[in-house]
């Protein structure tokens, strides 16, 4: 095998085979980038851990075709450190890098122990714009579940229902969805989880790629393979049935508040110093005639703070009304959403809180569970500034409330899908603080 | 205490004091920020952890002077996240901050067991341009010693004489020495060693100081006293006896080389990729005839690499010479260096290479002990890659000479300050490695 190739190009197919490859390999051959250059003056680089290959391809000056497969990091190191017109060269299992100041020699692996790319059967074929796709990424590998025992919930799941499509992801204490439309019709529902790790890397190469992209996707029975120009992302499926995401969230909303993105960010982290550090919970009273929310939080010993931030309700209650959330789930969702504004649906102060972008290339929602908050939660903003606290009412100790069980408004009943999404995560979260009284939040 | 101020002159004064405070004071109060405000309308801030001290101020308006300890980094932290006039009231220990959006409380320690500032008796004056001063720390603190137990190396050590000033630092294998001259004259010799850590904060303060600011210098024997305009640090001193490390500098050298800077890092980082990964040596063979230095570096197993950079050499020799040297040191000088051009200056294979500024605000150097090299270390470049390196010698096994050791000619005998310096230092390293032959570097 011997080419020539502009550094900016073998470095892109590097940098992008490379985002399969393990930090710890189980195999050492699996450490390696096969590159793959043909007559025709196509050079592909490939990677992969078994669970997610990545394969690429860019044309290069081939003198003589062949493969070699090199350790991953050294040649993507080397690679993005040098400049202009590159020659590759192999002898055996050796490759002779020159540059225009020098020239290395890296050793690498045997190219037939490389595995081959692999290949699903009767593939069901879908095709969706890569911005979409990236988007619906963007707006649920956030809510993915990071536990590797989890399983299924380290995923997202996938929906497409006649021309309907869906991305969800769920932890347990919060929850995204993105849905949008397909040009073409399936007659069948088809149902699928692919792991989050796998579409994490997705997503970077999708970002790359050009806004009017169509990534074509091939659905098989453990596999899915994505394919970008040049780029085909392969990735096994995940097993088990994912939780029914769609009966969690609710249908109807008694409140919607509509507010600016930024500053309710801002006010959310100014307020979140002095939260405890544990459970950083705020209370969040809505404000319907003064039109504005206003945040207290709280810490022992150290301090509280409360601040404000306007709205505008859309509802046909006049009564406000204060739920306890966790500040670092709040803000993650604000995170994702790309919106100047948006909108925050709520019931009871028990049940799930929905935060939607106003606009955007996707239906997007967030669905996050309230925490149920002390009694006396403000009182020492109330004695000690006199501020607009001074006319609340004092709520509970603080309780994340699990999506499953507060979906359903009689307290510690559990609907259909609760066993599926965390009812360990929600045993060993009670456990610690089962002493502890629960009280409703009290509504202002 | 009442006052009102803008939030960017709270968070200046904040954060600048904030530099002072341990992440794990050993008194609960050491995690205060004290804040005084007088009716004079002068706000100042006080952080310390014992062994420095920094005392900053900035105007206010003050309705009623008092004090108050405040939690250093929620203090910080908050006054950081909200904009415009800020309104500070303190009524027992508890501050209420109000700004445009909202307010918070802090309950801070009690401001009369703050430690008082510290003062030294008798202090010698000595004053310094604050971009200077900067310029010595930037030269020199990437060269102490980080291991606490080495106590004086752990510092920077500033010696006066007439009119001339030196800050130096050593950690055994490399050393850094800064000279300049003061507009006054000094009829006794003065030698002082400030601890690392706090002329690290120092570097960060004086990096924001004007250019033409003068650094106020009060030295007494246990503490010094450094004050710039609205702001002191103070800091203890270092016990025990410096190193020599003038008589460890070579007053002559037989070659001198000046190169690009940036050439030489990029080369370096090139091929760093394929030193081995423990002990990252590159061999550099500085061709005189063909006034370029070639990089040759090699990790079993993996592969090699030889990379080349132009430079001119300025000595009376005719033959090449080729030293070992460790890259990783190596770039860490250069990284210090802020001039285009720099002049490298050696002697024997075996002792100190000298790396300079070529200009400058101050004379400054850089010495890195050398690296023996094995036989036969560029043999693959030679055989797989017909490059320059075909005509090269092979030297020896890798060990990094110890400061001490190598600014004597004769081997393994040591010059006075040797055991002041890294006695155990080498030791560790040797221990390790004794069963290996040591090779003299043979010269090309």
């Amino acid at each position: 095998m011997k080419l020539n190739i502009e550094q900016s190009k073998l470095a892109e197919i590097l940098e992008t085979a490379y985002l399969a490859i393990s930090p710890k390999p189980t195999d050492p051959i699996l450490g390696n980038i096969l590159l793959i250059a043909n007559e025709d003056g196509m050079v592909s680089a490939t990677g992969t851990n078994l669970n997610l290959t990545i394969h690429t391809t860019t044309t290069a000056n081939v003198e003589t075709s062949g493969q070699v497969a090199l350790p991953a990091k050294l040649l993507t190191d080397t690679i993005n450190n040098v400049r202009g017109e590159i020659t590759l060269e192999v002898e055996n299992q050796a490759c002779i890098i020159t540059h225009n100041s020098g020239k290395c020699r890296l050793i690498g692996g045997k190219p037939d122990e490389f595995p081959t790319l692999p290949k699903g059967e009767n593939p069901i074929e879908v095709n969706l714009s890569a911005k979409k796709l990236q988007a619906a990424l963007e707006g649920t590998l956030y809510c993915t579940n990071g536990d590797e025992t989890k399983l299924v919930l380290t995923g997202v799941n996938f929906k497409i229902d006649t021309n309907k499509w869906q991305a969800a992801s769920t932890n347990g204490h919060k929850l995204a969805l993105v849905t949008g439309s397909l040009d073409s019709e399936y007659s069948e529902p088809i149902d699928f989880t692919v792991p989050g790790k796998s579409l994490g890397e997705l997503n970077k190469i999708l970002s790359q790629s050009a806004d009017t992209s169509v990534c074509n996707i091939l659905l098989s029975n453990k596999t899915i393979e994505f394919s970008l120009p040049n780029t085909k992302v392969i990735s096994r499926l995940l097993e088990g049935e994912y939780p029914k995401i769609n009966s969690l969230i609710p249908r109807t909303f008694e409140y919607e508040f509509t507010l600016e993105r930024k500053g309710f960010e801002s006010a959310l982290k100014r307020v979140s110093y002095l939260a405890e550090r544990k459970q950083k919970v705020v209370k969040i009273l809505w404000e319907l005639e003064a039109t504005q929310a206003t945040l207290y939080t709280e810490a022992t010993d150290i301090g509280d703070a409360v601040d404000s931030v306007l709205m505008k309700p859309a509802t046909s209650h006049s009564e406000n009304i204060s739920i306890g959330l966790n500040i670092d789930y709040l803000l993650e969702g604000l995170k994702h959403i790309s919106t100047d504004e948006i909108v925050v649906r709520c019931n009871k102060p028990t049940q799930p809180v929905i935060i939607c972008p106003m606009g955007g290339l996707l239906n997007q929602l967030y669905l996050v569970m309230p925490v149920e908050i002390k009694q006396g939660f403000e009182k020492v903003n109330n004695q000690s500034t006199k501020t607009e606290a001074s006319t609340q009412p004092e709520p509970s100790t603080e309780e994340v409330t699990d999506i499953a069980q507060a979906t359903n408004d009689s307290e510690n009943s559990q609907i259909e899908t609760s066993s599926l999404i965390a009812k360990d995560t929600t045993k060993g979260k009670s456990t610690s603080r089962s002493s502890r009284t629960k009280k409703e939040v009290a509504t202002a």
